[in-house]
């Protein structure tokens, strides 16, 4: 019998945007991206979310190497800590490797991992996997997808991709590598399904350089573009338009400096020195001379951009003439501090461009009828979208069956459900356990549901604690009660409230004498938690502790 | 010297979405709606926001009228609340009073109450001030704008509004009227700005027609559409589709089951009564014969649309032929938590319909063409937008200095900024006090910043209270210290760090004798928030309590 092809999406049910993979045949394992996603509005405090990979636990030794497909958050942010856990060697392409080795280096991880440049068109031997890179387009520089020749067959992984024939960098998504794949017939294909739910093509990068241009001819003083990080691409746009019009270009935000430092390094941007100025000294130019490039297009409380919009930025303030651009995609659960950063700039008196008053932004993943040239052109014998929300997949799939796929032959599956192919038919088999794994400060998934659930209700109510020291013997509290209260009511004007409180505590602890001190905390919180919600309809989280003599 | 007409837009400043107004001249004053918005994310654990009204305080018996352009929320959700504070009549046309006799009644307020039914084309006196209500489209039927012919010149205000030739009630906005204000002279438009970012026209309801049919007939079973309580005409148009469909309806959702009821009762919602079921007989249908029409398209927790997703509804739960239909624009801030409902509908197997894969919903709101229309249509001397966020005004301004309004002509202000006219002049005065008020359980207003900030942390890493019993005389602590915790870390796994945080206390509590408790409060305070951020980079709000013996 044949040994059998396991493909596994790892992570919590229910995550997305983490974007890991594991493929397995006979002892050898291959993993696909390590990314990590921010979390929900509800999950209080927490930092950030990595994979599950408890799946991988005890097989460590088994994999072969950990390939990454681009340089995005949301596919390498959590590689240090998966390589604290798993010793392996990671492959990636230059500007790919460039990212990461920034992460290990802040991590301090650098000299202890192996890391492999790699270059569309390579091929890579692991075990039984021959895996062949190729580039796609996306919107940061130097991003691929995957062939993967198995004994099962060939798996094509499409990486994060748009099929973009006039992206800034002039190097379109490798089709004639597509077409081998096709001519060697495609066992599985894993698509990007992020825009599944978007209609028509995404538009080319190249739309973006009219509207560029016509802005930054008609801004009357600087024009201050905001937009991600990584949006390589969208720098080295807007640093061409201003060539034309005849600006300068200074880059403010850290990680906005250290990127587009390293970028020009590695030959992935170009901005000829004289061009490129010191925040400081492009602000002596003539205001129509300026570009400024900048953090915070989702209006991250300390990025740029909202630094500028609450006068908070130490060495650039918006003026009446400012044009600012938010040149990037809303994520969704941002949409309100972006709201608020545009609304206070227009409060400073700036003028504002963002979609969709003015098209200043284009995707960077494939639209349906990208999808769907991909899979006509694969003609894979099995379907699985990958990348989104399940209603993103969902879509994908049904996309696939439109186009001819036999609906028995597209697999939705959210991560932990393992898809094997035996004797070439490919079956979903049952759940790994796994659930969301956050990093809440130094603790790397330590916070669980409890304490969420009661950030949650701390947030909403904050708490009442009850102290009292109180004598077993007599059944009675000894010397006034003390309330501890933070988040509930302003309790300089909550004189009477809280002194009533002090009341009800003492009432609480009247008992029978010998009653002990455990018995009288119960009693102090129902008391408490009953006369708070009666006078306030709020529901505070309600403590306390009753220290015996 | 003439009197001076003054128009105030009431409410703290950088607030949105309460749309209330005043209009003064001399002693008299007409005020224009009074509505609630929902809180934003960062006003942790806040119901609702009212608008403050306290520029109009000590102006209370000159107030002759209360009037409101149409019952959705935004408009009469602080009705009762200013009601408590004014004894003033209200105006409102049938279906908008019949709303607010709804909340008054929940408020025991609706016997002390004088509500006055108004028609569109009425001619009201109010002192200085005729009032002529006039038809407008908007996605709840009897709304209406309002022409105010004062000393100093006729006001339009739009309220809410689109020009949808097409309606669902076939009753389009009353261009005769506009034309009638247009040929009178137009001295000051008030216009509704919440879509002067979208480029074009709004589309007609009609255009949803079409849709809902095509789905309707797709769907294999039951047919869950999801929208505003409030969305009367949606709901009309549904039961349309359905009748031609032989679906019968039920409701489900208790503000939709009352709104349909009290709609159906005012006439202004036809469902002929062998079509309209409960929801109980109507799953006794064969599914394709089912339509169910329920609150929760915001993905509210406790939304019908929410607990069928999360398998919480007592009589109603998804099956796999279902599919639900989200009728309604998502409001920033929801997308999250709506987008998190659609996948777990999908993950029950439901299929699932909305905004962008299918066209399932139009706004309310004119769009910028009609907006142009309007100001081209009334040619006022000065144009004023209101409803929206800064941005929306900004940009609704923009439009019409492009119309040929002079830019001086063109007030851009925020709540608390009065307009007034002298001399034929409009000028913009200096900014009223005013802030948010926040509802909160039962405190009005008393909830503040100083809290706000307080449920933010504790939402963040929660508290930990460190309780210690004290002899200034010897300056040592007595007796073990006992430490109380909540949303820091899980306490069942958190043995050392919180044993070892017991030892930090003990130590900060050893002191010269005599220091008196405060001081060793506060030492400990320190160095329990030391050493908790050292062990866990993490910032709970820490506070202590000595108890002195």
């Amino acid at each position: 019998m044949a040994s059998k092809l396991k493909i596994m999406p790892i992570g919590g049910l229910g995550e997305v945007g983490k974007n890991m993979m594991s493929i397995e045949y006979g002892r050898d394992i291959l993993v696909i991206d390590a990314g990590m996603m921010f979390p929900e509005l509800d999950m209080l405090g927490i930092d950030y979310i990595i994979p599950d990979w408890g799946y991988l636990k005890d097989k460590g030794d088994r994999i072969r190497a950990l390939i990454i497909t681009h340089g995005h958050q949301d596919h390498i942010g959590a590689v240090s800590h998966f390589l604290e856990e798993f010793d392996v060697p990671v492959y990636a392409t230059r500007l790919t490797r460039g990212l990461i080795e920034v992460q290990l280096r802040q991590n301090h991880m650098l000299d202890r991992t192996t890391l492999h440049t790699i270059a569309p068109r390579d091929v890579l031997d692991f075990g039984p996997f021959k895996v062949e890179p190729f580039h796609v387009c996306h919107s940061i520089p130097d991003t691929v997808g995957l062939g993967i020749t198995t004994p099962a067959g060939l798996i094509v992984h499409s990486g994060d991709f748009k099929l973009d024939h006039t992206p800034v960098d002039g190097w379109p998504t490798d089709m004639a590598k597509l077409a081998d794949f096709s001519r060697r017939g495609v066992k599985v294909l894993l698509a990007d399904s992020t825009n599944a739910d978007q209609p028509g093509t995404t538009p080319s990068e190249a739309v973006l350089d009219d509207v560029f241009h016509h802005i930054m001819r008609e801004a009357p003083g600087r024009l201050i573009v905001a937009t991600f990080a990584s949006l390589i691409s969208r720098v080295q746009q807007v640093v061409n338009v201003a060539a034309r019009n005849n600006r300068k270009v200074a880059v403010a935000g850290r990680t906005m400096v250290d990127n587009t430092k390293m970028a020009r390094e590695l030959g992935y941007l170009e901005i000829p020195d004289p061009m490129l100025m010191t925040l400081s000294d492009i602000q002596k130019l003539p205001p129509h001379e300026a570009l400024i490039v900048a953090t915070g297009s989702q209006g991250e409380p300390m990025g740029v951009l909202n630094r500028l919009a609450t006068g908070r930025h130490p060495s650039l303030s918006i003026e009446r003439d400012d044009t600012v651009v938010l040149s990037s995609h809303t994520i969704p659960g941002n949409e309100e501090m972006v709201n608020g950063v545009i609304n206070r700039l227009f409060q400073r008196g700036a003028d504002v461009y963002y979609d969709p008053v003015v098209q200043v932004h284009v995707s960077g993943h494939a639209s349906q009828e990208e999808q769907k040239l991909l899979i006509s052109m694969l003609r894979p014998e099995y379907f699985v979208p990958i990348h989104g929300e399940l209603r993103h997949l969902k879509l994908h799939g049904k996309l696939a069956c439109e186009l001819g796929i036999p609906e028995e032959n597209v697999a939705v599956v959210e991560n932990g459900y393992p898809l094997t192919l035996v004797d070439g038919e490919l079956r979903i088999g049952k759940r790994a356990p796994g659930g969301y794994v956050f990093v809440d400060g130094s603790l790397v998934g330590e916070t669980g549901p409890v304490v969420l659930r009661e950030r949650d209700a701390l947030g909403q109510s904050g708490f009442v604690t009850a102290i009292i020291r109180y004598d077993i013997k007599s059944g009675n509290s000894v010397g006034r009660p003390r309330i501890v209260t933070q988040g509930f009511v302003f309790v300089p004007e909550a004189d009477e409230l809280l002194s009533r409180a002090e009341q009800v505590v003492r009432s609480a602890a009247r008992a029978e004498p010998g009653t002990p001190a455990e018995e009288i905390e119960a009693r102090i919180g129902r008391a408490l938690s009953d006369y708070l919600y009666k006078e306030t309809r709020r529901k505070p989280l309600v403590s306390s502790a009753v220290l015996p003599e």
